[in-house]
């Protein structure tokens, strides 16, 4: 098992649409701030720096799978929990709940890879194999 | 089965991340916006008109399942392929194919609802049946 | 003058476009929740309370005018400096300076109103009169 | 005088705040898209083509400033209508006239210049000379 990081986000006004309550999307913005999160407090260093030792671009989805449980909207506070319970070879799994104080809001469970660009093609990206050196930052 | 309908997007520079590839969570808000779309086509009013005559005030989600097969980059037109495949009793399922010509980016499938408002509490929704009206326009 | 509130922001890697800096859409975001945090640090109730006491659904814009100084890049933190520094009969003057430690990365003046609906429109709304409660809060 | 592009948007349920209006950084996304826009309609490449020719790796803001005239909501199908009044030596004036059919939203006039990286620090900017090329495309 992964360590656990916490991400804390305050819904804001503009979060939210012509129901009052938060626009799914902004869901996955805050997800995917947590996943960077993960990595920031497990001391991975920034994406321009990984790029150079490593060749790691970032870590872009493969699956998304989320449940929506009860509804958010501004003025909340949310704390996402985050953690990474599986790795595979090329991909990793990445799990986040999204809780306001002890209510569960939503839940993910993502598939992501470690993309490195390949050779002369600028948008093109490819999985590498997870670097031994990530993983045990992430304990 | 239900109609299919298309909505066609533009990426743009501002929908790309460092890695110069769509973030992600713009794609969800372009499937949200194909979701509406289809609705609109198949001749459903706005939900401002439908919450007065129905109570529903839009189609917030239940749970998404979403897989991304290639990057998309600035400059690329993607065509959205909506269609619903199956209703129950208190809830719907969307389904969505990205396409940028022949080449599949990403699908996604969805159960949502429609929403009515909780009596006194604004932000607080609840699921309604389908309303048939809603259902026959849907085909 | 106004109090002076601070809103603290992280850029995050989805807030970058291909060049790697800050897209500028995003600091609009965060001044839109500068505006906010500015109103709930004095303590103004949310838009949902005042819309029952006073009428005001919200804060339009109705001019803004900002200036960029430098970029700024994802992990960057962000202090927003937000002040009212002037109360006109139906609108304010809202002023930002967002700084990242001592170094000046953008600043914003604005003209809000404190926005009302327009009976049996409700995608319609109108300046009010500013609300004396409101003032007397923001000191 | 430069040539004039249209641009068109269509504003989707959640470019909308709980106001039922389009929350105000949505306008910046897509005159955001309309300056680009602008520059395709010219014949401009992408400005990852332009890295490579002539160093361009985008048109940061300098200053903007916006006047909003009438609210919009989704279902509303707007025309930014895009032009350059001025070229200077480093930087140029790009204006946007956002339409409603006959009725003016919001308009908006910029300051903006081609970027180039400076070397050896990946996420800081300086202003290029108008690239000549550029320039007349825009006639």
């Amino acid at each position: 098992m992964s360590k656990q990081i916490t991400h804390t986000v305050r819904v804001e006004f503009g979060d939210c649409d012509p129901a009052g309550i938060v626009w799914f999307p902004n869901f996955f913005r805050w997800i995917d701030a947590a996943s960077r999160r993960f990595f920031v407090q497990c001391g991975v260093p920034s994406w321009r720096e990984t790029e150079k030792t490593w060749g790691v671009i970032g870590t872009p989805l493969v699956d998304t799978h989320s449940r929506f449980v009860c509804t958010a909207t501004y003025g909340d506070a949310l704390a996402i929990h985050t953690s990474i319970p599986e790795w595979r070879a090329k991909s990793f799994v990445q799990r986040y709940r999204v809780m306001r104080g002890e209510q569960l809001i939503m839940e993910c469970e993502e598939v992501r890879i470690f993309a490195g660009r390949r050779e002369g093609e600028p948008t093109s990206i490819r999985a590498l194999p997870i670097p031994p050196e990530i993983r045990k930052l992430c304990g």
